[in-house]
C-alpha cells in the first residue's frame, strides 16, 4: 500500500513540515510505503507550459499509484493555502475513489479545524473519500522539541486512528475497484 | 440492498416531497429496497422523553439496517432545514461507514448547492461517505407537471449516476465491514 | 442599544446555557440592553399554525428592535443545532444589515469553530454582518465552577473584543440606515 | 470612492476575465473609481524575497486606499483558485472593516455558488464584510458574444444590487472609522 503525505505550504520557516514528518513516520511505522509530496516541488511557473506539463506528469505518476492520501497543512485566514490548492487542482481522475486523511496545523488553539472543513469539500469535489478522523496540531510552535520530536501525546493516538480508518477505506475501495474492472 | 430516502422538510406545501418521490422511484427501479423517511414523523416533542426514545428507536431500526442513505432537502438561507438536522442528530453509530447521496432543492436557480456543501460536512461528522455526485432540483416549482411527473431531463441522468456511485460504495464498504468483523 | 443573546440549544442538561449567561452579563456590563432568547420558547408546533404565527410574531418584535445579535450555541456533528436553525428561519427582513457575534461551545477541544463557520454562512444568507471576532468555550464541562462562574480567562478578553466590534458595527450600520431612510 | 475588481484566476483562456471586465464597467458606470487587480501580476516567486516584498507593497498600496473590493473568480473543484488565495493572504490589516462583493463564474450551471460560500469564510477571516448579494455567471462560455458583450440579462440587475449594497456598506463603515479615529 502506498499513501504519500502532501505538505501543503512552502512558506519559509514553515512549522507544518514537522507535522508532515511526524505523519510520514507514523505511516511508515504502520507498514505503508510513503513519502512527502512537497508543494515547493510543484510550484507552477507563470508562463512555461512545458514545465507545467512536466510537473503535472510527475504528480500524476505518484497520485495514480497512490491507494490514498494524507494532507498536512496550516490554516491561513480560515482557509487552505493557495499553493496546496494549485497542486490539488493540477489533477482530477487520479484521485477518484481514494481515501484522504486531513491534518490541520495552527499557531493558535483550534488546530486548523476550519481549514480541514473547507478542504473536505474540495476533496469531495475531487471525488476522494475524506476520513471522519483527522489529526490536529494546535500551537504547533510549542508541540515539538528542538530535535523535531513531538512532545504532544494526543497526536499519536489521533494518527493511529486516522491511519486505521484510511487503510480500512483504501482496502475496501481498491477491492471494489478491481471487482468493477473485472465485471 | 436497502437505501431509504430521507425527506428533509416538513413545511406545509413542501415541493421537496415531489423530488423525494422521484428519487424513491428511481431507487426502486434500480432494484433497491427503499422508502421515504419523513421528518414529519420524527418531530421531537419538547418535553416527553419517553416519546423521544420511541422515535429514536424507530429511526435507529431503519438506519441500522440501511446500506446507505439518500437525503432530499431544500436549502433555507444557505443552510439545511433545522428539522433535518434534528433528525440526523438523533443517532450516531448507525451511520458509520455508509454512503450518502445528497439531493438539493431550491425555488431559485442554484439547486440547493450551498445546502449540499454544508450537509456534506455534517455527514462526514456523522462518519458517512458522501458521494461526489449529487442531484439538483432548481426552480422546483417549474420542474414537475400537475400529475407529479418530472419534466426536467437532467435529473434522470444525475439520479442514475448518483445511484451507481451509491451502490458501488455500499457494496465496497459492506464487504470490508464483514471482512473486518470476521478478522 | 439592544442586543439579545440567542441560546441555540434546548437539550436537557445543556452546558451552553452557562456560556449564554456569561455573554449576557458581559453585554449588560458594557451598558447594552440585553436578554436571552431561548430556543426552548420558540419550538414550532408540528400542526398548529395559529401558535406558529404567535411565536413568529413574538420573535419578530424582539428582532425588529434589535441593533445586533449574539448567538451562543454548541456544535453538533460539525454543524449547528436544528432548533437554532428553525428559530433563525422563522424571520428574514428583521435581520438585514445588523451585526451578529457568534460564540461556539463544545465538550471537546475545538470550541465549536466548525459550527461557527457554518453559521456564518447562514447569517450572511440572512443578510446579517458576522463579526470577525468570536468567543469559544472548549471543554465547557470544565470551564465553569459550581456556582456558574467562569474559570477560564481567555473568554473575558474574547467577549470584550467581540462586544467592541459588535457595537462598532451596530453604530455604523444604524446610522447609515437612518441616512438612507432620510434620503 | 475606490473599489478595485480582483480577478481570481490567471489560467490561459480564462473566461472569468470577461466577467471581471463587465463588473469593472458597471462599477465605473456607478461613479466609482476602479481597476482590475489581476492575479497574474501578483504571482509570488518561489525564492526571491525582494520581489515578494515589492509585490506585497504594490498590492498594499491599492488595498489600503480601497473603500471596498469586488472579487470575480471561477470555482475549481468546489473551492477558490489557489492563485486568488495566495494574493489575498499577502495582506491582512488593509482589509479590515471594508465590504467585499463576490462574483462566481462557472462553466456548469451553478454559477460558482460553492466557491462564493468558501470565499466568504476567508473574507470574514480577513475581517472584511461580505455583502449578502452576489453576482453569478453560470455557463460563462455561452454568456458573452464575440465582442465580449454580456448576452445574459440577470447579471445586470444582480450587479446593480451588489454595487448598491457595497457602496451602502462602504459609506457606513468609512464614516464610523472616521468617528472612531476622531474619538
Amino acid at each position: 500500500m502506498y499513501i504519500p503525505v502532501i505538505l501543503g505550504t512552502g512558506r519559509e520557516g514553515r512549522m507544518s513540515e514537522k507535522a508532515a514528518r511526524f505523519m510520514l513516520e507514523k505511516t511508515i511505522e504502520a507498514g505503508i510505503e510513503s513519502e512527502i509530496i512537497d508543494v515547493r516541488d510543484y510550484r507552477l511557473p507563470a508562463t512555461d507550459n512545458t514545465e507545467k506539463s512536466l510537473l503535472a506528469g510527475k504528480l500524476s505518476q505518484k497520485a495514480s499509484r497512490a491507494d490514498g492520501f494524507i494532507i498536512v497543512s496550516p490554516e491561513y485566514n480560515h482557509g487552505y493555502p493557495g499553493e496546496l490548492k494549485m497542486l490539488l487542482d493540477m489533477l482530477f481522475s487520479q484521485y477518484a475513489h481514494k481515501p484522504v486523511g486531513l491534518c490541520g496545523v495552527s499557531s493558535g488553539a483550534w488546530g486548523g479545524t476550519r481549514m480541514v472543513e473547507q478542504l473536505r469539500q474540495v476533496c469531495l469535489g475531487l471525488r476522494m473519500v475524506p476520513t471522519a478522523r483527522a489529526v490536529h496540531f494546535p500551537k504547533i510552535q510549542e508541540l515539538f522539541d528542538d530535535s523535531g520530536t513531538l512532545k504532544g501525546k494526543s497526536q499519536h493516538d489521533q494518527a493511529k486512528k486516522l491511519l486505521d480508518e484510511l487503510t480500512w477505506y483504501a482496502k475496501a475501495l481498491k477491492e471494489q475497484g478491481q471487482v468493477a474492472a473485472r465485471s
